[in-house]
């Protein structure tokens, strides 16, 4: 979901903006977190952003994500699966957030995980540690994290997901 | 987890003798499901009940399962994967039920989905719809509703498990 489906980035920034002074255009460097961009003191903030309540619940969505996926269930058998269960609080916002946004996503097609052990034939997922024991075709979605990465099918946006699975 | 793990059965009986009179020692015969035994007006109740908060967070742990759960892990990778997400109610019960009852098991190792579409090599499960696409070993742990299911390998108990797996 994270970065993928939804946007939680831009929620950090300004989260850090109100907090410690971030600027709200911060541009994330190729290859770094969130965190390598704020001042050291904040540099655990985040983590009790991610675990309020509410956090998850008004993410903007990733632009393109409802079309293509939409799309993409006409010719596959699509899941959401979000490694939702490292945060408790996470879940109820995230399960809202996919019925306001992917309300064409049924409940058996949702799935709160920390390990993604699922059987598909393709993942698109953002962070590679998701493909070490993933068998299927991998697409790896762009984000600033994972800029410098090579060796991996790369996706930038929707609009080239659409591309090569459509 | 239910009726596996978790016994909610015990639960649903003293929520209906608390609205409809329904005895507290009901002996649920073999192939039926709970919702058989109750008076007709009375039987979607177990909708209402089991989407209410709290639901889930003070069921009775099935005998055994802790025990064998702990030395399964010294053999095996497990998992606990509920077919949560029906029940946006239930995940935070669900968890703060694990945390209390199976803190061994981490939060990577814990899925809450629809469709158990993981790729484990083995799955244990009261209900054999769960076993449809599942490639491994598939141990049906026995519960009244699939007392008349036969062509299943089955397991009665946590001690029969831990006679079969370990």
């Amino acid at each position: 979901m994270d970065e993928v489906l939804a946007d939680p980035l831009s929620k950090f920034i300004a989260l850090y903006n109100r907090d410690y002074g971030v600027p709200l255009d911060l541009k994330i460097l190729p290859g770094n977190e969130i965190h390598h961009h704020v001042p050291e003191h904040a540099n655990m903030a985040w983590f009790d952003y991610i675990n309020e309540k509410g956090f998850f619940r008004e993410l903007p969505v990733i632009p393109g994500a409802q079309e293509v996926m939409k799309a993409l269930q006409d010719k596959y058998e699509v899941y959401i699966v979000s490694a939702a269960m490292e945060f408790r609080n996470s879940m109820e916002d995230k399960y809202d957030w996919l019925a306001d946004h992917f309300p064409f996503i049924s409940w058996t097609h949702i799935i709160f995980c920390g390990d993604k052990i699922v059987n598909t034939d393709i993942m698109i997922d953002d962070r590679i540690k998701n493909f070490t024991d993933f068998e299927g075709r991998k697409l790896l979605f762009t984000s600033p994290h994972n800029e410098l990465v090579t060796n991996y099918e790369r996706v930038n946006n929707w609009q080239e997901v659409a591309e090569k699975l459509l």
